[in-house]
């Protein structure tokens, strides 16, 4: 029998239908993984009782730390509280002192917390609280009986991350249930593909310490580095040489580390310059703005911009010349020049940033193809057009994901 | 005992560390689903003979079909078909008749078949080929013991979903195991809690047909109602009856059905009124753009808007009076009031949308906590303002993507 571990059981009958993507599963994986708790398996049961206690009996049997997510909230068919009470033979009673965040957590919507939310404030007798900060239904941290712990998260991914790291995390640490934690440093690329990049660093993928892998998403790559530790500085007397050998090999392309994006590299450069940015956005639609102002205190370098979907938007709000329209079509790299050099000026920024392209899957012409796409970066220098061929195989979604980030790591090159 | 089903088992260590989503479950659970096949489990295991040992010891006792995704590559950590034989104590015999296949397939690739390949041709005696239409890696069909069907596909999504459309749902078709089809129809609310809404349909909870379960996510609350049918017709007569009797209580709330969203709904009305329009964002920064973009076509009714994220851009975009940003600040009523009658005017739209907000966690006031939001609705029979409060305990994506589901839902009640 191997050692035993954690595992993850998620309830929800919508699984079982495949109305939902079962990604707590995942986050919860990863996360037991950088924690060194070994892990072995993952169950998905439907909102039934008889069901649950089948996934009980199995999971109390060969693991010592149970996680279960989903069926804690207020309506009829959130058993999973009452089926691991029942399972344990264990009344449920009530903790009166939840009433009164639950309360408080509708009032800030404006509302009055119905009756049926008192159910979330049962738990099993000698279970503890575990406390949710973003939602109002808590979960549970029990130990039913001696070596077996089991923790309950409500299902909404949201939620549920927040308990994990506010409340759970903590619990299991103190509990002495943590391992060796896993320490990775990751590399993102920008403008190289995973082949070509994986060419590159061939030999790096045999190392046992650090272990060294690619992935792969939406157009963007990245190397992992990861070891394992008892403390960050150990790990990092691992991992910085290694990244040194591989960044003098791909430095060109490497764009950041960690936590780093091409939104937050920007944005620290802009920051250092201080220097601001405007948008100019046609198929993305806003998405770029968005994308730039996905973290607070992006005002320190963002001042807004344009959403420039129809060319009378194109030529009232950005003066583009209805001519340059006509000649070349909104999508083409003086209309992308025009529109940034626009809302450079009518903004006032320093960078303005334009895209037009053709997302798909309409709209295409023989010669404009699903995927082309025009950026246009202006500054005080001057103002520089780039085309990116995206194609029409990926949808609508990642040419416009991919246009946004393509235009900001043409920005990042010009900050330089 | 309930009656025996189908059951998913995911065999792959990538899963339990968390580097990839299970999608195939999803996919899987989906297409039972929809053949009326039964589906109560769903596991995910490492790479490891004993462990899926003992997975399939529970699956063959629970369930009449297992379907293994995983593990049947060539490498030497892809298990799967070698520990089912194991299991059933029979030996893997060669089917040189695939050999051909895998040799052509890399063939396509410019590649010579590497003789790990060869693994690939081995399955239990007595299972038979389940055809990879797509890839190198074929899946089996077996039926180790009467009233016990396997089937096993690859993990690459692809692979897997092209072998279930071509080759596993004819055979199970064929094998009399599918069932009445589902049917489901999904009432979409905005505005309403899941437990108030639960606490005006609480009725329907206990129906067995259909069965009536309600959903929540990103602010938004589903009710979905489901039957089984042989046809549209059958299943529309079980529907229908009890979707009107709780539209007749919560009708009000009720936005769309299906695979309505709140834009589609929006996009659709302003359509059939030939209308137009236009967005001022500041705290969402485009998002409610890229929302009203996210399909083509969106511009016959969305002309573009204008990103006013600093107040500068409010007065010299939207032509927001100073005085105002003065007298009240850039989040209050009079501002989104300007800023939504400013971008109607200069967009020559029918309608326009302005959202301003403090999205946090930065930017609050005693008066304006985080999650203060107000949402300005202009038409040609003026403007509206509408106060949201959403707190800050959900943080600041959720704050900007509800203020844009909000804010679509005011526009949808005026556009009744």
């Amino acid at each position: 029998m191997t050692a035993k571990g954690a595992e993850i059981v998620c309830v929800g009958t919508e699984m079982l239908l495949g109305e939902i993507v079962n990604t707590n599963a995942t986050y919860l994986a990863k996360a037991l993984a950088e924690l060194g708790i070994p892990h072995y398996y993952q169950t998905v049961v439907g909102d039934n009782r008889q069901r649950i206690h089948g996934v009980l009996a199995l999971a109390t049997s060969r693991s010592q730390v149970v996680l279960f997510t989903g069926g804690v909230g207020p309506t009829p068919d959130d058993l999973t509280t009452e089926a691991i009470a029942e399972f344990f033979g264990v009344p449920l009673v009530e903790h009166p002192e939840l009433w009164p965040d639950i309360e408080a957590s509708f009032a800030r919507r404006g509302r009055l917390a119905p009756a049926s939310n008192r159910k979330q404030t049962f738990l099993p007798a000698g279970a503890a609280v575990l406390p949710n900060p973003v939602g109002t239904a808590p979960g549970m941290v029990w130990e039913p009986q001696p070596g077996l712990l089991i923790l309950t998260f409500p299902g909404v991914p949201t939620e549920m991350q927040a308990m994990w790291t506010a409340t759970a995390v903590p619990e299991l640490t103190q509990r002495g249930l943590t391992g060796d934690r896993l320490h990775s440093r990751i590399l993102h690329y920008w403008g190289i593909s995973e082949s070509a990049l994986a060419e590159k660093v061939q030999p790096f993928f045999e190392l046992s310490d650090p272990t060294v892998a690619p992935y792969a998403s939406k157009g963007q790559v990245r190397l992992r580095l990861t070891t394992r530790g008892q403390t960050p500085e150990a790990a990092a007397a691992v991992l910085t040489p290694i990244e040194s050998q591989i960044l003098a090999l791909t430095g060109e392309y490497c764009f950041g580390q960690d936590d780093d994006t091409l939104v937050r590299v920007v944005a620290r450069r802009l920051q250092a310059r201080q220097e601001t940015l405007a948008v100019a956005e046609s198929c993305t639609g806003g998405g770029l703005g968005q994308a730039l102002t996905a973290e607070s205190g992006s005002s320190a370098y963002f001042v807004g911009g344009v959403i420039a979907y129809s060319n009378e938007a194109k030529v009232r709000l950005l003066g583009v010349n209805p001519e340059t329209l006509t000649a070349h079509g909104a999508v083409s790299g003086p209309v992308a020049a025009e529109m940034a050099v626009g809302a450079r000026a009518r903004l006032g920024s320093n960078w303005a940033i334009a895209i037009t392209g053709i997302a798909g899957p309409g709209g295409a012409t023989p010669e404009k193809p699903v995927g082309t796409v025009w950026i246009g970066i202006a500054g005080a220098d001057g103002v520089q057009t780039h085309l990116e061929t995206l194609g029409d195989r990926r949808g609508r979604d990642w040419v416009r994901q991919t246009s946004v980030a393509a235009a900001l790591d043409r920005l990042r090159r010009r900050l330089d």
